[in-house]
């Protein structure tokens, strides 16, 4: 598609539509961080907008359609034990292709990937990942620190995020899945 | 092999053998908690006395030793990536096995899961495991703690050991063995 005020516009209403007033305006936290990132790092600034915009388009969607969706499209069953915590990004990728005509693989990509990261990630993942942490409505501690660190080094910002994510997750005795465990090793533990 | 005063002689001079003092004080203080836990939780003492002299038979081996029994007796090639911590009980279970003469499987298993534990594990797994992290030598921040858990519940014990010592790793950017996130979903997260 050509991207330019009025097809953002249009996706706007679609992305609206599927979310709560906050979520809404986490998404465009999300979208103002990714163009930040964007301009600094050199990524494409539509791609930054549209992969941001879009990044939770599902997070609202029922347990049920979700299961329905990894049973239907020969996603690994396994995904079947965890969450929507899990399922709104890697699963989430399927409902905006096929509902918002959405067919970047790179965007589809970042979409799958902003929850878990990866052990391999585009730049444009990055973008994602991290701005979905560091975005202005964040209030995690730590947010301040990572941030400044964004604008400075993104695979480290990348390296930071997981870091606190998975020391959270332990703090609070939430699963951990596994995807979170090889971005961890790859950008942490900086193991090749 | 009829296990009496005089076997447990012969194994303790060669497992002495096979490692510097320190570690076979070690082992001799995982040896007394592992029969404290056997007689708390009813498993034999003769399995829990044998897996826990052998428990880290093989952690003074070679790199290259490893590599090569990995290589030769068809294990998992991406344990090439890891390193002794991964590879003296996971691996070590061979030498025990070549070595020492123990076919008994339940041994073998235990000494091959002290390290990263497992999502399933049996009675003797859960008492190694956990003996060779509270034993009176050691003194990890928090032993006292697991000590007195280890005493009212094995399983919360093996939570508790799991969710520290992948606190620590995190806290040290180590990198984290897959299989430790298993248990940690199973027994910390308890995820089915």
């Amino acid at each position: 598609m050509k991207y330019n005020e009025n097809t953002r516009a249009t996706l706007l209403e679609k992305i609206k539509a599927a979310m709560s007033e906050k979520r809404f305006n986490h998404v465009l936290g999300v979208e103002a961080a990714a163009l930040s990132l964007a301009e600094r790092y050199g990524e494409s600034k539509e791609k930054a907008s549209i992969a941001a915009l879009t990044h939770d388009y599902a997070k609202e969607r029922s347990d049920s359609e979700f299961k329905q969706v990894i049973r239907d499209y020969d996603y690994d069953l396994d995904l079947l034990n965890w969450n929507n915590a899990i399922w709104h990004g890697l699963v989430g990728a399927q409902f905006v292709e096929k509902e918002l005509g959405i067919t970047d693989e790179s965007i589809l990509q970042a979409i799958r990937l902003h929850t878990t990261g990866a052990s391999q990630m585009s730049l444009l993942d990055k973008i994602i990942y991290v701005a979905d942490y560091i975005e202005a409505g964040r209030d995690i501690p730590g947010v301040e620190k990572a941030r400044a660190i964004a604008k400075k080094d993104l695979d480290e910002a990348v390296a930071y995020e997981t870091k606190h994510t998975l020391a959270h997750l332990i703090d609070i005795n939430a699963p951990i899945y596994p995807k979170t465990i090889e971005t961890y090793n790859r950008w942490v533990a900086k193991k090749n």
